[in-house]
Order: C-alpha cells, then structure tokens, then sequence
C-alpha cells in the first residue's frame, strides 16, 4: 500500500534490521524496542490487522513469531517473551499493517501488566452471552 | 496436569464461564478482565507456553482467538483488540498452561502501553546478529 511504512520496508524503500525473510514473511528489529530485541514479525503482503488478514497467513505470521522468541532465549537475549498483536488504534496500533510484537523481557526489567477488575455479581454471564452469540 | 488451574477448569473441575469449546480448544472469560469481555483461549491439552506447544495447535489456539476477537467486536463489547500471549514469570505469565488474552480496548479506557526507546549507535546490528545465529 502506498502510504504504509511496513510496505515501503519490506519494498527495501526504507531501510531495516532484517532477522529474518521468507516469501510470506519478514521480520525485523523495531526500532524502539521495549528492551533489545524487539522484533516485528509480518506478512508481506499487506493486511490491516487481524480482522481482515487469513487464517492461514496469519498462522504463518505466528509459527515465525515461536520460531523468533526462541532464538531470543537462545541469544540469552531474554528470560520471557511478551507476544502481542494491537489491533485498531483504539488497542494501541499505530502501523496499519497487521505486525506481530515479539518482546524479549528480563526479570525485575520494570514492565507493568494491566491489571484487570472482577465482574460485578451476574454481569459476566450476560457478557458471555453476547459473545457466544457474536460467534 | 494436577496443579494446574486451568486444566481443571477444562476437566470441569473448577466452574467458569466458557464462551466457545470444541475437540481441543476452550475459551473462557478471564475472571479479573482489562475491560469486560476479555477472554483466555487455550488448548485443552497441557502444554506450558508457546515454546512447548507444538506450531499446529498454536496456530489453531490463534485461529479461535480471531474468531472471539471479531466476536468482541461485532457485539460492541471492543472498538480494538489486543491480543497477548506472556511466555515465563519474566514476562508476567501466572498460570503455565499457555493462554492467548483476547481484550477487548475502548477509545480512552487509559490502558497505556509500553514505551520503548531508540538502540544506542551499532548496537542493533550487533543484536540482529545474535538472534540470526540462535534462529
């Protein structure tokens, strides 16, 4: 796509670190990376994010994600790895372009999780039932 | 496996409210959600995180956490997503039996995510080299 900057990189219009590139996917360090060894896994062919990407792409985009979180603790670059897809700008996706966070993490590195709050009483009952019937 | 919380909410053992089962994934609201409607989607079979669970069964585990995440949407429970899977106690997992969040995101609900920050010169392509050479 023209104006998407995930595009102009994987064209080589932009530069990147690549870790990895197949015919289907790329990865490569994001540049402000949360701690060394970010990494942004996508498909090449452009997707805006998980609700229109295919299953099956999208399963290819996530089986490379497992294949760079392992060589993270490998390279003893990380303890842990976050995963993460933000999908829409209101869940924090600023590229338009479906990318996979593949985070390395280290004790005591100072991250905090969200932390969430227990439905009020018969309240998650009704919340079910609209996503059983969403389904 | 004996101790594990989720296994026994998969064997029915400890109650939850499931909103999608087949042959081998459950999902099921997370009890403490970000916002309402936040849902843990797994494979019945124990496998500790994503460096355990063999790809297919990932890929199937994610394929279900779309279908929920478009889900959310379509009931107007979420305006975005995020998807999340923590990989260790480094990277915040609690419960060893892999899990996909599936959270639904609000415009303004204040979530706030991580900031990152820029590599020190030479330093990225020192990094990308590492994870080339344990991938």
């Amino acid at each position: 796509m023209t104006d998407c900057i995930f595009c102009k990189i994987i064209e080589g219009k932009i530069p990147s670190i690549k870790v990895f590139e197949n015919e289907k996917i790329i990865a490569f360090l994001d540049i402000s990376p949360v701690n060394p060894g970010h990494v942004l896994v996508m498909p090449k062919k452009h997707f805006k994010n998980i609700f229109d990407v295919p299953e099956d792409l999208l399963c290819e985009t996530v089986k490379i994600s497992k294949k760079i979180a392992s060589s993270l603790i490998k390279a003893k670059l990380a303890q842990g790895i976050n995963i993460g897809i933000n999908n829409e700008l209101a869940a924090g996706q600023l590229v338009m372009h479906l990318h996979v966070h593949v985070m390395p993490r280290l004790e005591n590195d100072g991250f905090k999780h969200w932390q969430g709050k227990a439905y009020p009483k018969d309240q998650a009952e009704k919340i079910a039932d609209e996503i059983r019937k969403a389904l």
